[in-house]
């Protein structure tokens, strides 16, 4: 199978699910305090919107770069994609979750980091998953040497724990989950993947 | 007609759909009982998500497979492919109906389950039509031969036949018609269409 | 400007508008009475999406058609695309809006069914004058012949005059402007715009 | 890395966010006054609903010619774009609250319409800053010469120079900043941006 339609696909559900993010913004409209008011009692669902969609834009930015160097793709490697996807199209709602616990805090707000958490875990995982197979495999258009295999699996192992502890951090603080969320983002800015050497 | 637009206007509508999933999983948010308490309620949702985000993708994968071999495209085929559409597009809401009346159970949520294998079936009809049409028109770029198309024609037939059997046993058990209809796409997943031999 | 990125961003939009008519068939969910009930109740929802359905569909095709044959876009053309896709998106507003007051009737339902046809009026006119600008300006890969140029403008003004008539006869019943618009998608159907000789 | 993926996720991104601004015409429905009273009173849904497309249309088309002549985009360029989608998902948002607030007047207006305006200097900004980079750097498939990019500076500035206007003007009047924002687009949509020379 190639990849150009795979590409496609995936940039509209990841298109889309960021924009989604957007749903949430939405205030409860006059009647319901001053829009003054209701926006400082949202700001949750506006950092957490930042930091979705710059978790949306970096899984983007890795997924187009992978698929830049994979020449064929089979049938695991698409299931491992369709998984991605549905962690991806999860966020927008873990995200609203979150915000709009962490807004009355308690107990529900630490199951609703903790769940934020989880579902960027499945996302990192499923990606992992995806690039380990498509690599052990042979399909890439250049072949990574051992040095680039072994600092790619540091940095999703670096991720992906990260991802957990922020699982475990979750029944502490929300907002912790939200920082270290936001730092994994930060973190694969800075650190992509390298898939060409 | 080429078949690049079409492609990537499909690629479009069905990953605007498989990303509609995710507004079902919303929670009511506080003050509906704790977050837990709503989420194993709701988990019917959740199920009906995977399933659903399933047999979207595993559809998009046989849509890519068939369109990879078809040279060309006519008004028939256009046609059955917007009827196609027409029941991916409805698969969120068909999700969203049967996952809310499984909650409450009895016989609504019977005729919730019909309606979604109904429109499983449609979809499945839809794109079986298009296969047989443009077979026998003779637009695939490599020709089957006739063992692979009776190969083909049996499996739609499995999978539609495993519909028809979903609308009578949903009402027995909704339950049973998400388990049928998972079941058949895990099916194509391993049986998918051949289109080139 | 090249033709390729305004299809794929026209694409896109009508990908997304095709796809967000089937938030309008939600139902109101238990409690609401039975579920047989209220998708009896709600079939207009169930006919218009159907309808809506088809229109955006054609309106594709034809779209794909016109692009097809298009070798060069000046900013008018852009502006013209621009105004054909704000009344496209239109569209899942203008349905739901008619579905849900010709379930109560009365006026209420000839205004709703009066915007519906004039949204569908607005799109006819913005596609056509799409299409004779260009056509005026020689931006045709194949430059039309006289007589095709006639008889598109012939097809233009067809569908166009029966969107007129389908907002007068509004105030007279909404059934009747569903059933004309139904009627202009069948016949763009089989006799679409002609851009290559 | 090239630039098509990029296109081909902002594009979708693009198309999602005009597409979503029609959730905001959705009527309340039967039982809520007169059709024609609802529709009279959401007109300024239906002014911003424009507004609003002919911003995101106008910023797809700089887009896309920055774009056109872009010859690799680097990772600063990258975070730029998602920095500039950032702001157009938040649109439709901006334009919601905008219009539900402007229905009733009073100090929460001013206070949605400088939201409305601090979005769209957001989205002008991150565009402005992207376009200086890429030039700086010298990405430009044909590179601009010392007058167009004094001339694309002068353009840039009027724009945001203009939006800053009109956060100011909100809290004198809501509908200042609309028609603001509204002469930007318009402005845009004469001078654009040139990218080659």
């Amino acid at each position: 199978m190639s990849t150009g339609r795979l590409e496609s696909f995936s940039d509209g559900v990841l298109a889309v699910a960021i924009t989604l993010l957007s749903l949430d913004l939405a205030v409860s409209g006059p009647g319901h305090g001053t829009l003054a008011h209701q926006l400082t009692q949202r700001w949750p669902s506006f950092a957490s919107y930042v930091v979705s969609f710059l978790v949306i834009g970096i899984i983007w930015i890795n997924h187009h770069s992978l698929f830049s160097n994979l020449e064929k793709i089979d049938r695991v490697a698409l299931f491992l994609n369709l998984l991605l996807l549905l962690f991806v199209v999860a966020i927008p709602f873990a995200t609203a979750t979150m915000a709009e616990y962490v807004r009355v805090g308690g107990s529900d707000s630490h199951l609703a980091a903790a769940i934020y958490a989880f579902v960027s875990l499945g996302m990192g995982l499923a990606f992992a998953m995806m690039f380990l197979w498509s690599s052990s495999r042979g399909h890439f258009r250049v072949p990574l040497d051992a040095r680039t295999r072994r600092n790619a699996f540091v940095r999703f192992s670096i991720g992906n724990l990260a991802y957990l502890v922020a699982i475990g951090l979750a029944f502490v603080s929300a907002w912790l989950t939200l920082v270290i969320v936001a730092l994994v983002a930060l973190y694969y800015s800075f650190e992509q993947i390298a898939v060409a050497t």
